[in-house]
């Protein structure tokens, strides 16, 4: 496994293993999955799949400043690099890039790629910023590894939908696979944030889990809620939590995010679109965890 | 040579010429030339520019709807496919890219590309929005074409400026080459948009390039003149002529395009800089021109 911290060092040396690959009647498939660190089981299911499906896999960590907002969390996001190394080499990563702040941003950057619409609702309308950071630092990774694939986990669902709008407009010759949620034992989904909560904020949050899962029970089973409905018995659900401080419950088609019809049911609305997206984010204390579930047909893939 | 109207059918005729030449133990160079198209002398010495450094030479030729705002002249930009091909053919290039709208947008754009600043200045005070679509443009070409340079005139100089940060910004692998402005023998700078004017208008608009040739003259054999006093003169040579309508008369550091100190010479503020662009917009009847001169040490090349 080779450690990149510079730039022009990881380019030579994807280009001379597209070179040796060509000169041997193949090409090169190389698979990115670009991430913060602070490594857990969900991004290690990530360097899984792209393991299968790829020649190369290059792993990116790199806590990109500009996707953070003035007051969020950028300072004490946790970090550690050693552990990170050795989860990917555990899981056979070829590559791995680090680079530093001034590496990826030697100039303040005057450029911003920014997705419309899709970034005004959930996440983007409490992170105002945060979705033009991302696609701003993901353009600039995929310009430097020109991946055949990227790997992004479904837990920021909207994340996906965004960066996979972004390569659609954009022509991006990349094919973004989302990746299911993993989820702890008592079904806390996998966050590198999950390190901040307390052993009673972690209890709490429990109620994320559980009431998505409920609903997802719900309306495989048949049960005629209304779109409405179902915001409601979610939103009551959280709240019912002392700890719990909702930022938003939404439940919008995918990955479009559009609204839904509010007095339809949600199964009829899931025929009607194909794939609705429920999709919370709640405060434990400082903490603010996001976990959602997309429904869809049965064994349906999801098509981003 | 080929032409192409499917981004699909470029891509693999691109990629082709890449495995072929990596198995005779090269690598394809590729030189982009991006056009709207109604070629002239100015386009083509962008395309010898670009036979003279690559192996493959891509043109362009795409009259991009996201830069035009709603007033502006994008129904009547003058077309003439058949005579761009010949133009195109005689320059020797390989591959000539021309797509429809539908075929480059196949869904409204959600996603821009947008360089703050550089954009705020001379024609995008006035051009709300018209460099976002051209960046945008741009970026959606770079990934079909992923070329190795890419040739633009000088005589839109913020453009050259604002691609080539956002070249840098997004770490495209990609060299933005600045390629010089081309006269007629009047001295007019070619434009496709000198189609709209009439002779009367034609005439009167020599004064742009006669006014900005005195002042290159002036601060290059030593005259004190001050940043104010030379925007000034500007602005009354250009004034004078009763057809000549002013939208902007800037100058201003390059390619940065921050602002000079008005009470300093010309000459020492090029000192200070490197290079110093005198830029200006005039209307003449309903047709827009633009033009202007780089000022730089004797000899220099434009390094952007």
């Amino acid at each position: 496994m080779k450690v990149f911290t510079a730039i022009s060092e990881l380019k030579e040396f994807l280009k001379s293993g597209r070179i040796s690959a060509v000169r041997e009647g193949k090409e090169l498939q190389i698979g990115l999955v670009p991430t913060m660190g602070y490594l857990h089981e969900g991004h290690a299911s990530l360097l899984r799949r792209a393991r299968t499906e790829n020649d190369l896999v290059v792993l990116s960590i790199f806590v990109n400043p500009i996707q953070f907002g003035p007051n969020e969390d950028l300072d004490r996001y946790p970090r550690d690099a050693e552990r990170d190394l050795a989860l990917a080499e555990h899981e056979g990563v070829d590559a791995v890039f680090m680079p530093s702040v001034e590496e990826m941003y030697p100039q303040p950057t005057k450029t911003k790629v920014a997705v419309a619409e899709l970034t005004s609702k959930l996440c983007g309308a409490t992170r105002p910023g945060h979705f033009d950071g991302v696609t701003t630092v993901v353009s600039k990774l995929f310009n430097i590894v020109a991946p055949n694939r990227a790997y992004f986990g479904q837990k920021d669902a909207q994340q996906v939908a965004v960066v996979a709008q972004m390569v659609k407009d954009l022509n991006f010759d990349i094919e973004i696979v989302p990746c299911p949620i993993v989820r702890e034992n008592d079904g806390l989904a996998l966050s590198s944030r999950n390190v901040y909560l307390s052993v009673g904020e972690h209890e709490s949050a429990l109620i994320l889990s559980r009431s998505l899962k409920q609903l997802e029970a719900d309306v495989y089973s048949g049960q005629a809620t209304t779109v409405m409905e179902a915001r409601q018995q979610l939103m009551q659900k959280i709240g019912s939590e002392p700890l719990a401080e909702i930022d938003y419950v939404e439940i919008a088609a995918f990955p479009g995010l559009t609204a839904l019809q509010e007095t339809n049911s949600l199964s009829s609305e899931l025929k009607a679109h194909g794939a609705i997206l429920v999709a919370v984010a709640v405060k434990f204390g400082t903490t603010r965890l996001i976990d959602n579930v997309l429904l869809t047909g049965k064994g349906e893939a999801i098509h981003v």
